[in-house]
């Protein structure tokens, strides 16, 4: 494939869900939840690159202190680009600011793939045959996002209708017709029924030249600022600028400003094993298949009497479950969360109560 | 009470019941299982000493490998005696041996008083007064043991049926007319209802002369290496004289052995808070006015959010607990121990796994 190929990926979120594992200093994205010894950053990466772009044009946008645990992470690919932000602002800054930053470094026909740090994709050759495929079409002129067909009614995602086809290659293109917000349960499930669904896992393809008039269009007021970032970016000027202009920027997400507003938006069928290890409950769904003969999913060591189908994570330790199913069990060294199977979303609430007590020791 | 009076507390038990806070290393009587920052034997012995014997006249006999640690626990209480088995033989050489050793050093009149170093008494001036009672009875030629009245018709305990009065003041005294081994429920229920029956605590108390003669009567055999042991200690060949002598002793309770064989056998009623803390379900049970609104028992901290009933030690760490109820959760650093409230006995279970596996790291 001759065509300029950029991939960002958008490491700063935080992840509350996967506590007490995922701190503000270590988010998911940096730990090693789904693949023992590999951050999911570490995985996000290995699956474009060199695949799919030459380290050189891999860029990751995360939070100012953690870009020395990145760099860290991904030192054995050197010509990594990283861009600090000294605050969170949300994903349309943060790809705002790539898109504009790659229209500078690498010219406008260049296809910036934005894809988030945090997914588990258990295909990662369909996953690089399916963005090529998005890929095609975006230097077609589309806006390009991945579709994921459903696994089930699942009212945790956005869905995304499809319309008519575009190409229908051995991995189709369809028009989008619809972008929906997370449905409820009877809602999922006349979805999944109509067959014309797809997950949206916020993944997004396109020219750097689409994405520029996507914002001037629609986040005009943010350009002034965009300019500013992107003219301080690696100068001496970056720190300051950055800490100047970043409190400025709107606290908006890309799907709401950008994505749901653009015309010429293009799914892709993503037949790739998705999935988004948003709580210890998928996670375990996600690791089934590592499951011992009483359908528990342990690391570190577990004794089990009649105890079956937990979660267990507590490394360096030796676990005893007594006669109790479905459980989360997640130990650390200063938190340790045992929770129902089926309520692992509920850690959120824990979370929030930490917050509201300023126990920033634990968060 | 001018009468000579000696305690003896026998503290080699293993107690691996309450695992993975009770270890080899560190059996549950030197833990602070019941008061933070007051271990059981501890307890044990501020019950009686001062106030009803001196230092000098308190006894305790371990295994070899702790005297260090019950020396550092007592070492507030100067002129205690410590003696050190280099192996458990079970409570009939060890309290042979201290009847011996008393007779040597205080006389065969001297009361001995033998008390199990890991039970719970809420009550201690109670109990003093009731141990009163029991060496008056004593002097007066019985063999006499404390009867806990039953709180319920609990299986767990042996039981000591009454006979008739032998003595009618505040606190009264009965003949023994029955040891009964731990009862099926039924049988339990019939004890309880009879009010005829104490739980038997494993408290004993005679004078010197009284013991000496029972284990004369009833383990001759053991007389020989008794004279040896007590020729040996506190000289420079206690060590080689013990190390020789003690794994030639018959491995044997002294209930078996002595109590239920003797004639003349006393118990007085104990209403003194007594408990054993055989379990984490029951020291759950001895806890339950230190629970929380949510009835739960916390050591360390807890956050819950619609969990109930639980029995949590996580000292500095922060538990957080979802949707279940009734559990017990002990975290040590190498153990973790999550179990059905009403089934912790089964880490009896846990425990005997790990000794099979060799696990002696974490036994």
């Amino acid at each position: 494939m001759p065509q300029k190929i950029a991939v960002v990926i958008p490491a700063g979120g935080g992840g509350t869900r996967l506590w007490p594992r995922s701190r503000q200093k270590t988010p998911k994205q940096f730990l090693d939840i789904v693949t023992p010894g590999v951050s999911m950053l570490q995985e996000t990466a290995a699956r474009v690159c060199p695949n799919l772009v030459a380290s050189d044009h891999l860029y990751v946008i995360t939070n100012k202190r953690h870009i020395p645990l990145v760099r860290e992470q991904l030192a054995s690919t050197p010509s990594v680009n990283f861009v600090g932000e000294p605050m969170g602002r949300d994903s349309a800054p943060a790809i705002g600011l790539m898109a504009a930053l790659l229209e500078r470094r690498h010219g406008a026909e260049t296809v910036m793939v934005a894809l988030p740090a945090d997914h588990v994709i258990l295909d990662p050759a369909a996953f690089r045959d399916t963005l090529r495929v998005a890929i095609d079409a975006a230097v077609n002129g589309s806006l390009v996002t991945l579709g994921i067909p459903p696994a089930g009614p699942d009212t945790g995602f956005g869905y995304i209708r499809r319309g008519s086809a575009l190409a229908d290659g051995d991995i189709p293109v369809y028009n989008v017709a619809q972008f929906r917000e997370k449905p409820d349960r009877a809602t999922a499930e006349a979805y999944v029924a109509s067959n014309e669904y797809f997950w949206n896992a916020g993944m997004f393809i396109a020219t750097v030249g689409h994405f520029r008039s996507l914002y001037k269009q629609h986040l005009p007021e943010m350009e002034p600022a965009i300019a500013q970032l992107v003219d301080a970016a690696g100068t001496d000027s970056e720190e300051e600028v950055f800490a100047k202009v970043f409190p400025t920027l709107p606290k908006v997400s890309i799907d709401y400003a950008i994505i749901e507003k653009a015309d010429r938006v293009a799914v892709v069928p993503a037949h790739i094993g998705w999935n988004d290890v948003g709580s210890w409950t998928r996670l375990a769904e996600i690791q089934a298949n590592q499951a011992n003969a009483d359908a528990n999913i342990v690391t570190g060591e577990l004794r089990a009497i009649d105890a079956r189908a937990s979660l267990v994570h507590a490394p360096g330790k030796l676990v005893a479950l007594i006669g109790l199913d479905n459980l989360i069990v997640i130990d650390t060294e200063d938190a340790l969360l045992i929770a129902d199977r089926s309520r692992s979303d509920e850690v959120k609430k824990i979370v929030e109560q930490l917050q509201t007590e300023g126990r920033s020791d634990l968060l």
